[in-house]
């Protein structure tokens, strides 16, 4: 066994053995329940090899195995290759989930209760598991094991840049805190923090954001965070004081321990107020040594719903951020065309990494909001294929190319996908285009009154492909930061049950897709802005405000499947588009577009 | 005061008052919670004049109230004048529901509890009130109270009229229990009952059902029953002895009480399974005197779901019932044109009766599925109109007329409304009816996935409507019975949350609506089957197969609105229903019917 993971796997086992636990879970997260998690985190990455996102492993003294949804089965199974770990597979009708399993096989488990959640841990401890918490567990394995990460950290000037002022905010979740008896809050979530003080960094890939908890009650707020990053970056230092003259107490990361020991001596009962889905579980514990069970107040954290709320101000810069976004997109879009019909060689990369040079050009940019998704043909049928540096295929003048891709800027995050004809196309491509197009738009067109969830609008932008008897496995929305993390809650547009209704200023994708292993993919993606759409004697009623700026490729349309009234969208969109951007494109690709727009 | 109303609450206060009691609750439910209960138990029509479905009583020494929903809001306001009765808004924002206003205003609280369910009890003692239960509580106020009824009993024979023989039924339940444990199971749900035993009876208008309970066991089926209707039926006496043959015990209606001891002195623990939300609280706490908490499991009764998937015989059966009720339907809008036509004055009563004259001429025709719903132009605004035998309005020859109906066959029961333009219609009119056969046509033509809720389709039907910014209040569709009751769960198809699939074999409405108050109503309404179609790459389909079978007029259609996916549907079916019905009709109802359905 020479397997450089199979080894690691055996080096734990030993670990394992020495202290009598049963079994052992690695998370694929990190202490703040991060979607991304920094390199000091990618604890399933250095154990197993498997890159893929949303995977947990577990180890017992006789299996292996990683636990992931049908995005990874296929690159699971690749990478695990030779390690002796075993796929199981998530989100599939006989899931066996890790507590049901471990349930049946293990009375010890221990785990890194930085890197779980209160209710991870929870569940497990429900099955009948002894649950051991060893912060940092494979800390002792692993040689040069990244540290914590530490970038500089700005403020948002709201002024500039939209939103509400920290004070504000903290003044709105003090009266939140107020009206339900609640002392302290603790946030560890890093998109709710940095919306709450209005800051931003660069401590997770892709994510503006800076690691750290933040306590408020009625009388300070208390933000725990590296320090040490303003010896780095200057600016950092100006940040830090900035909320220090807000009030604001600026301590170590560290020290978020202590400031929940203190509380526990006062007088009366102090009630502190945690999201269990999110606040780990060695925190969690902390937390109980510390307060009477009946001073922890368990929810959903409320600022999860009043970020998803955009304010005015916001939304202007929304509009502007998407043009400025689609301008890149179309500058794009006009090279790739150009370059591939003079017969030049480019790879799925080169695309990726022009188009990135292209939103670099915008003001305000600060960076990816995900890893651009850069893939032709059967590429395009893995919904989250990573693009490779070397050996990407060629884009070819015929057949689909997909592109997924967004950018952070300042004034807001973004988020589009085309899927770009590059020359003639079969009738089973152009169908899958068109049914897919028609789903995009019919959602697009929708009106609904006030109190609708996404899940019950879902079926518009899946009706053409179920005619069809097509279908797509993920979502058809979720919810978008702003100059945050592309995936938000708590409103989605999807199958799945999520009550969350659509509330006005609620910003999400519109994405539908189909994939067909070895051939082809399409996804066509829109933002859309929840919008009002007037009163009437029936109710109250919203609508999707399109914020994306960029043309679709009529090509590969079929106008008798598109039908009257999606043509009618698409053509007046295109024309909206070209009305839009052509002032601010230069003159060649201007023309370019004019033609793309042409109505159908 | 001498209204005969506020007399009766009176007297029911003085008996309040002699017992120490803060408030009483008058059930509109019957024993076996009913959706309409027979008269002995039209317990809230005797105290308050209220004849509406769906309403309940609270009674307490300074206040007397009625809870019930918008579609009653405006006749209980008028019926309800002079007894002092208030109205409470049900399915509103901010209701207040009886129990959480009881919590604030009464320690004791008398019921009967024959008339409420376990789970409404329950939630009254959740609250913190002291429940006290008398049985028929209002039998000593109320003078010449009508018995408990007793009619015929019939079984059904499966060879002709579709199902499963009972025996196979019995088996399939005890199957069920032995994988969970369960030793008996009690139903009190009439149309359960009448299902598993393949009985009919009369007992209840429009619904044919035996009142009775069964109590399976794995050696033993018991049915509760009133045993003397066999002296008033003779073919009842040959009814219990083809039930006796296959095992069945008849037992006295009374004896339940009885049987329950019984299992009580067995042993070992016998576990007993009922449904806290169809069982009266009376029989339930009976159960609980008798045996240990731990043996009384409770959940949903599984032969709810069962019942909703109908057999291919059932299937078979339905499709040609459809076509026979769409005769009489046909006959019926035949006479009713010609009728008006002419001149003559034809009220909403009589064609309300002209209808079930025609609908008794078909063979094994067995009464109505509930009360014919007849009204021309403001009535139709009412979706739950009554017409009046005195004094109905005349039908016009021009505008809207709305006709929602229903028979009880042999071979199945049905549900119709068609609206109809009886001349002339306003543009509002045309829009109206134009908007909401579109959503009724956009919700057939859906295809889904195998596990899809209706409350996921649902939109369909409503997206053209809410984009006109308008909307109906009721569900789009209910499910429907087999000879049985006219709306059964567990499937529906509406805005609220449902999770329950859609599966091949069940039988939904599909009767989106459009109503204005003082003006018009339109409602368009079919019976769908679910069904499979079709397996492909991307899962495994389902559709919906029309039964309904009766034409849509075609004159209050707007082309542009319907649009051209609609309007071909709408044309191919129209042409289906001429070439099924036309050689079943009069030679001049054919030639009538041709015209009606020319392609638009």
């Amino acid at each position: 066994m020479n397997n450089v993971f199979a080894q690691r796997i055996d080096s734990l086992r030993e670990i394992m053995t020495s202290n009598g636990w049963d079994a052992v879970v690695i998370s694929g997260s990190d202490p703040h329940s991060s979607e991304y998690p920094s390199p000091r985190w990618q604890q399933v990455k250095w154990l197993t090899g498997f890159t893929g996102e949303a995977a947990d492993v577990v180890v017992t003294h006789d299996h292996a195995g990683l636990w992931t949804d049908s995005r990874y089965f296929i690159q699971a199974l690749e990478q695990l290759e030779g390690t002796g770990v075993q796929l199981h597979k998530t989100r599939v009708p006989d899931e066996v989930s890790i507590p049901d399993w471990l349930a049946e096989r293990a009375a010890v488990v221990a785990l890194d209760g930085l890197c779980q959640s209160k209710s991870a841990a929870q569940e497990l401890m429900t099955k009948g598991c002894a649950v051991i918490d060893i912060p940092d567990m494979l800390e002792s394995l692993w040689d040069a094991r990244p540290a914590l990460p530490v970038s500089p950290v700005t403020t948002l000037d709201v002024e500039c840049f939209g939103g509400r002022p920290r004070l504000e905010k903290i003044e709105w979740l003090r009266k939140w805190m107020l009206l339900r008896g609640v002392d302290r809050v603790l946030l560890s979530s890093l998109d709710e923090i940095a919306w709450m003080l209005n800051v931003r960094g660069s401590d997770i890939e892709y994510n503006p954001l800076v690691i750290s908890y933040l306590l408020v009650s009625q009388d300070s707020v208390k933000w725990f965070v590296r320090k040490d990053v303003s010896e780095l970056a200057p600016d950092t230092e100006d940040s830090f004081n900035e909320l220090v003259a807000d009030g604001i107490e600026v301590e170590d990361y560290d020290a978020v321990y202590y400031a929940l020991k203190d509380f526990s001596g006062e007088e009366s009962p102090v009630k502190v107020f945690i999201d269990p889905s999110t606040l780990n579980h060695h925190i969690y514990s902390h937390i109980c040594e510390n307060y009477p069970a009946e001073c922890i107040m368990e929810g959903v954290s409320p600022v999860i719903l009043e970020k998803s709320v955009k304010t005015q101000s916001e939304i202007e810069n929304l509009r502007q951020t998407y043009i400025e976004d689609g301008v890149a997109m179309e500058r794009f879009l006009y090279w790739l065309e150009t370059e591939v019909a003079s017969g030049r060689e480019v790879s799925e990369w080169e695309a990726s990494e022009k188009l990135t040079s292209l939103r670099a050009e915008i003001p305000g940019y600060r960076g990816n909001s995900f890893e651009n998704i850069s893939a032709y043909g059967p590429g395009g049928a893995l919904p989250h294929y990573s693009t490779p540096r070397e050996g990407s295929a060629v884009i070819e003048p015929h057949g689909l190319y997909l592109v997924d891709s967004g950018g952070q800027y300042l004034t807001g995050t973004t988020d589009i996908t085309r899927t770009v004809p590059m020359g003639p196309c079969t009738e089973l491509e152009k169908e899958d285009y068109t049914l897919v197009l028609r789903g995009m738009i019919d959602l697009s067109m929708a009106v609904f009154p006030r109190g609708t969830a996404g899940c019950q609008i879902d079926a518009l932008a899946r009706m053409p492909l179920w005619k069809a008897r097509r279908n797509f496995g993920h979502g058809t929305g979720h919810g978008i930061g702003y100059y945050l993390c592309v995936h938000e809650g708590p409103q989605s547009i999807r199958y799945q049950y999520n009550p969350q209704p659509l509330l006005p200023g609620m910003v999400t994708s519109n994405e539908p897709g189909l994939y067909r292993a070895g051939m082809h993919g399409v996804r066509h993606e829109n933002i859309v802005l929840c919008q009002e759409a007037g009163v009437s004697e029936f109710g109250d009623w919203l609508s999707f405000e399109t914020l994306t700026c960029c043309h679709f490729d009529t090509s590969a349309v079929i106008p008798q499947i598109l039908g009257p009234e999606a043509l009618e969208w698409l053509n007046a969109y295109n024309a909206r588009v070209y009305e839009t951007l052509a002032p601010l494109l230069p003159e060649e690709v201007a023309v370019w577009l004019k033609g793309k727009c042409c109505a159908v």
